[in-house]
């Protein structure tokens, strides 16, 4: 597609599909969308479309196909790899779901909910609720993030464990196509084998393939029983072999299991308020074990403490503590959660979303150290998530009293430390995050050749005219 | 691409590859590589080459991509739609996994093994099981189906329940392209969002987009509680009841729910050796319920109860019984595996394999009824499955004494009619048996144009010269 500017005849073609009063123009009310989350990347738009229907998603696709202009699909905008953001060269329009909001249908006999693409994370969440259901897809975000963003990146968060990912999650889906095609797979059906899986095509293309403008998703009994445990342990060697028996004792009662560092207890007691060390005991590191029962509260219970024994017996267990009330429970859970943020007033922080194969965690968790500490000593790394799901954010906070602009410029320096030792481990350069524009490059070069030429024919085959979120995953 | 016969000179290219021993070309020997468990389709091919090994496959792949040569990808030879039968006009070659059979690696504490595509499903099973865990895919075929199959087919059973399809069961690939490239997608990891979806792309595609020469599978703990309840009740309608109960009360530790009609306890007890009535009382619908726990055996024995109770309390059930040990457990489970077998002495046998949206099956039952009856009054339906996941094998025996060769000839009219209904419950015509030869054409006519474009995009992006399995799933 060329590059040119959109010109005021073309912005107006676009602002009658969806009417004045559904675009915005204002340099000032756009700016909040051409940056994402960490500031790594600004882009430049002229105008912001807010379709309020499937139809009229269609109609701005189609237009943008007909005069090769870029279209940059954003919900909640609050990815981390620049996935959501415009090029800085002002030539692509932002398409925003912000409008199509609206739960079309729910049934909880059939344990499942459509959502239209713009619908907030909770508001799915409580609209599960009200029917006596769980929608278990759980993520720090999830007040302002999108059920389509959730979509787009195959959104994994906290209940992976048990419930898996965002394309666990979903049974069928409206996408509008770049050539303006709209695409009903907005089936219920738990079984359906009749040709390719277009759906999972979609899930995690990023918005490169279509717009995702509703899906049928899965709901969940509610647990009657859960239990919260926080216990302190010598290293990632004994949290993996915990997590060994806490999988066969619960199988899938096991909702979470969460690895902390020592650091991590310690920066958020020290800057999030009301978070207090769960333990008088001063331990290396910590698991926060979560357990849900569907049969009886005892069973959460009686789980909870078996595990504690055998941990203890096994001599994996140094101190631990279960909640004693649903306000503890979330305590313990906030301080998990408030583990990024209370990075933040430790100076910069350069960060990394991986996986390896879970019974490889201990020794990338060994070989990053040692790497990160010989290229900078007096890191301090804070490498906390889900080892459950072998997904650990490996984020490195900068030195006492360094520069922060100095330590950030050494970003991809650091990136190839733990990169490197991430796929020497068969891992993962992004685990839940996706590709975006912070890895596109890097998952290019690291990935075979075949594997990239197979997504990009993809790419051409389901947007000729290449208008759709162009520049992301892969380069065109 | 040509549908010339392959040259005797073609031939010995494609025998050098594998070598003399490996391949077979003696019509007696081939003869029954060419027919499907059903009869249905009958096919013709001058050759079965046995590669050894990944790379013989690209080799092969090579040269029928140089010289328009069809490949059809075959295993076990058990599919019921026709995919893995080639061509009657003899141009095709078969392509045969049954050599690579190794389990290439299995690491209990990640819970994964890699198992080549030649696997027999129930060695899988068992290697699963020397290391103490559990391999969940089950099927009537076991003992003959192979991975490469039970992958290409997005193969279901009766565990999808609680584990899912073969999708939900894979972590990696290792595929051959059409074209003869190799990738090499042999992730172990749970969470891994790094562009687009190949995996399960290629899961489910019939062998129509490349050779799944390995996989990553995943493994489970071995349950140490397992409950099996056999239970008379008066309609489909109770049985949904009683399964939304059952998903409430046993969450995932509900592994299985199957749904049986009078006429199928009558067909396997007369027909099946060994088979008994489990019940003194007769009644129009029967259900096994399945329950699997990680934690204890009392739990499942309690949660078979518990749920028995609430169902005879809520009036669902008429008469029940639990399994009072392995043998009457597996007695129990032999009797609904043996009601596909159990129809072949009453005579022809009109088979379908549908999905609808769970809670929608009693109105489907009805419907269905309704319209097989008056089409065919005296035909004896025989509709069961898994309810759990709104898929029944909706079987139509042929009225007493009527004519078979008369009755198989109206399979088409009695599809029309069944699927008809399915789709106004905005169901699958097939759940878990794929498309292949026998819904091709059907599938391309139900389905929006957009969706049948998409595939073949794909197809043609992914095999240029047509030469991966031609002529199933989609037409060229």
């Amino acid at each position: 597609m060329d590059a040119r500017l959109p010109s005021s005849d073309l912005i107006s073609r676009f602002t009658a599909i969806v009417g004045a009063a559904n675009v915005v123009s204002d340099p000032q009310e756009i700016a909040p969308r051409l940056v994402e989350n960490r500031g790594l990347y600004k882009g430049a738009s002229p105008l912001v479309l807010k379709p309020g229907s499937t139809q009229e998603v269609s109609a701005i696709l189609t237009l943008a196909s007909e005069t090769g202009t870029a279209i940059v699909p954003q919900t909640g905008n609050t990815g981390l790899v620049g996935g959501q953001t415009p090029s800085a060269d002002g030539t692509q329009l932002i398409l925003s779901l912000e409008r199509m909001n609206r739960i079309r249908d729910i049934d909880p006999l059939a344990n499942l909910l459509v959502a239209e693409g713009g619908c907030i994370l909770a508001d799915v969440q409580k609209a599960a609720e009200s029917v006596g259901r769980l929608f278990p897809l759980s993520l720090g975000s999830e007040g302002s993030c999108r059920i389509g963003g959730n979509l787009s990146t195959n959104a994994g968060g906290t209940a992976v464990l048990a419930y898996g990912n965002m394309r666990q999650l979903c049974l069928g889906l409206e996408v509008v196509l770049p050539t303006g095609e709209i695409w009903n797979g907005l089936r219920r059906l738990k079984k359906d084998n009749t040709g390719y899986d277009l759906r999972d095509l979609f899930i995690g293309a990023e918005g490169t393939l279509g717009v995702i403008t509703a899906a049928v998703l899965k709901l969940f009994p509610q647990p009657v029983g859960h239990q919260v445990a926080f216990v302190g342990l010598a290293s990632p060697q004994h949290a993996l072999e915990l997590f060994e028996k806490a999988s066969n004792l619960c199988g899938t009662a096991l909702t979470g299991f969460e690895l902390m560092p020592r650091i991590g207890i310690e920066f958020t007691t020290r800057h999030i308020a009301g978070v207090r060390d769960p333990l008088p005991t001063v331990h290396d590191w910590y698991v926060l074990v979560d357990i849900s029962t569907s049969d009886s509260a005892e069973t959460a219970e009686r789980l909870a403490h078996a595990l504690l024994e055998q941990g203890l017996e096994a001599g994996l267990i140094e101190n631990a503590v279960i909640a004693a009330s649903v306000a503890q429970a979330k305590a313990l859970w906030h301080m998990r959660e408030s583990m990024s943020d209370a990075q933040k007033p430790e100076g910069g922080s350069i960060k990394h979303d991986v996986s390896v194969p879970v019974s490889k965690i201990p020794a990338f968790m060994a070989a990053a150290e040692e790497g990160v500490m010989a290229a900078m000593p007096g890191a301090r790394i804070c490498a906390f998530g889900h080892l459950g799901d072998g997904n650990i954010h490996y984020n490195i906070s900068q030195p006492v009293g360094a520069d922060k602009a100095a330590f950030l410029a050494r970003w991809r320096e650091m990136n190839a430390i733990v990169h490197g030792i991430v796929l020497e481990k068969g891992g993962s350069i992004s685990a839940e995050h996706g590709i975006g524009q912070l890895k596109r490059d890097e998952l290019a070069a690291i990935r075979p050749e075949i594997e990239i030429e197979l997504m990009r024919r993809i790419k051409h085959a389901f947007d000729p005219a290449g208008i759709m979120n162009p520049g992301k995953v892969i380069s065109a």
